[in-house]
């Protein structure tokens, strides 16, 4: 699992930073790419990356603002050029699947696969064997989500020693033995898996959130997320202005990492006001309340490792 | 004036070349620019140049494939962004409105100035004291135009000798005969404009064409052009396979241009299947047709002097 941000900039494109894109890539775990959001010039950026439009499953969309959904279109479009035929899921805030469906229509776009666009409300909007999708909803000029990834736990690793000790030979009985919570050998014994596994590992969170003022009822939600990506619109001191505006500072950014325990905050949704060093201040405010913190650029990696 | 090609690429965008916009400079003649279809990413591909969007007083759109549309909603948000208030008009085919009035209305946009989006038939679009706009049909899988700009003549110079010859002295009574047929000087003789004035300049005509098929028919209507921009999206020998996806080749563009014979023909909108060496290959085949023949590539300006 491995973050890769592809616009970290806000509202409009500078040269430095695109607008809104971030993708999950899940290549290990299923194959797979998530993106979330998908500013214009998102499939631009990604012919820059080893990121394969055919593998992006699912696109979260967190609000419908142009710099988180004007890529859309284009990137569903180049998606079916470079071979896609697999199915692809879109989710996102209600008057999504007008935008959608109107852009490819008047475009005249056939998309060679097939296209799903879930238009979401609070709760629990996908489920899978590994992973369950939460949206909870911010608060911004226009309905905006966020979206947590919850990695449900793995069962522990077999303990081989402890097998052989109990007289059990490796071999396909092992894979039985991890799959089911008890197990009859061919001696008759039944034996029973926590006695022969180590601790389960605690699923991965990942909560990715849209636009929004800061929102201190959140922590609840994002309790203990591994990775909690956070707009930071604003410099600490232009509290009053995020607020107007409908978005976060640096510190409330942090201030809200701090809340939830968060192990890591990534900032990003930077306005182009803050150059250099500039921006470098901004990552300083951040870590001064949670220091954990680091500030995204566009192409810049986050590796997710799995926990112990 | 002066052409700015922004996108000269086909279908879908590549490292080399994005999806299709051109500019028409006229900053010295009206102070503003023209664009000609808006491909995603247009916007940030003038973030590049020294192009102005608030100065982008009118857009033509050919036809609305997504290469030649998805552009447009940020591009008319960034507009505002960078301070633009002053009017901009849309032309393009029937669907244009709706594709752009939804875009905007889904995502929030609300632009601080006038947007009008004109859905165009065959005929004379636009007209002002200076130039004259007409859109002319093509062949392409959906409905695709091709814009010709004819800039009227310009009244010819003053000549100062024959004025003074005649005992006409320098002063305000110069600007007065040369907008005039017929002036009373204040001496009561009556003189006229076309004894005192060279020969009038011809205005330039540009026939800038959307995606088409090889159409001899149009020949007519792009006589004498100063420039022709064609697409040129397969090579010479892939007539078959252009007719097939209602594209031209080199040839058949250069074809078109030695027909209406054109001053100046651009070939653009180029598939990414011509690379180096190959794109070069292009045209040289067109330039056996047609001499006088270019390739557009992303960035390249190719001014348009004044005709003499
Ligand atoms: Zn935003
Ligand atoms: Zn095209």
């Amino acid at each position: 699992m491995e973050l890769f941000f592809l616009g970290t900039g806000s509202g409009v494109p500078s040269k430095e930073r695109n607008v809104s894109a971030l993708a999950l890539q899940m290549l290990q775990e299923r194959q797979s790419t998530w993106l979330f959001d998908c500013g214009e010039s998102t499939q631009h950026q990604i012919l820059r990356t080893n990121i394969r439009p055919r593998r992006i499953e699912k696109i979260f969309i967190t609000h419908l603002h142009g710099d988180h959904i004007y890529g859309l279109p284009g990137l569903l479009s180049s998606r079916s050029f470079q071979g896609g035929e697999t199915p692809c899921t879109i989710y996102g805030p209600k008057g999504l699947k007008e935008y959608v469906v109107t852009a490819l229509r008047v475009s005249g776009t056939r998309l060679p696969y097939p296209l799903e666009i879930i238009e979401v409300a609070e709760g629990v909007i996908y489920e899978d064997e590994g992973l369950l999708v939460e949206s909870i909803r911010l608060e911004h000029g226009l309905e905006s989500f966020g979206y947590i990834i919850q990695e449900k736990d793995q069962p522990g690793e077999l303990l081989p020693e402890r097998l052989k000790a109990a007289g059990i030979s490796p071999g396909p009985i092992y894979q039985k033995i991890k799959q089911n919570e008890a197990t009859e050998l061919s001696d008759g014994r039944v034996i029973q898996r926590d006695d022969f596994i180590g601790p389960s590992k605690r699923g991965r969170k990942l909560a990715i959130l849209g636009d929004t003022r800061y929102l201190e009822s959140l922590a609840d939600d994002l309790k203990h997320a591994d990775i909690l990506v956070h707009e930071a619109t604003f410099a600490g001191a232009d509290e009053q202005l995020a607020y107007a505006y409908f978005h976060s500072t640096t510190r409330q950014a942090a201030q809200l990492a701090k809340l939830a325990d968060a192990k890591q905050l990534i900032i990003s949704h930077i306005s182009s006001r803050y150059q250099g060093e500039e921006a470098e201040e901004l990552l300083r405010e951040a870590r001064e309340i949670f220091p954990n913190t680091v500030i995204a650029h566009d192409f810049y990696e986050h590796p997710v490792p799995a926990n112990k």
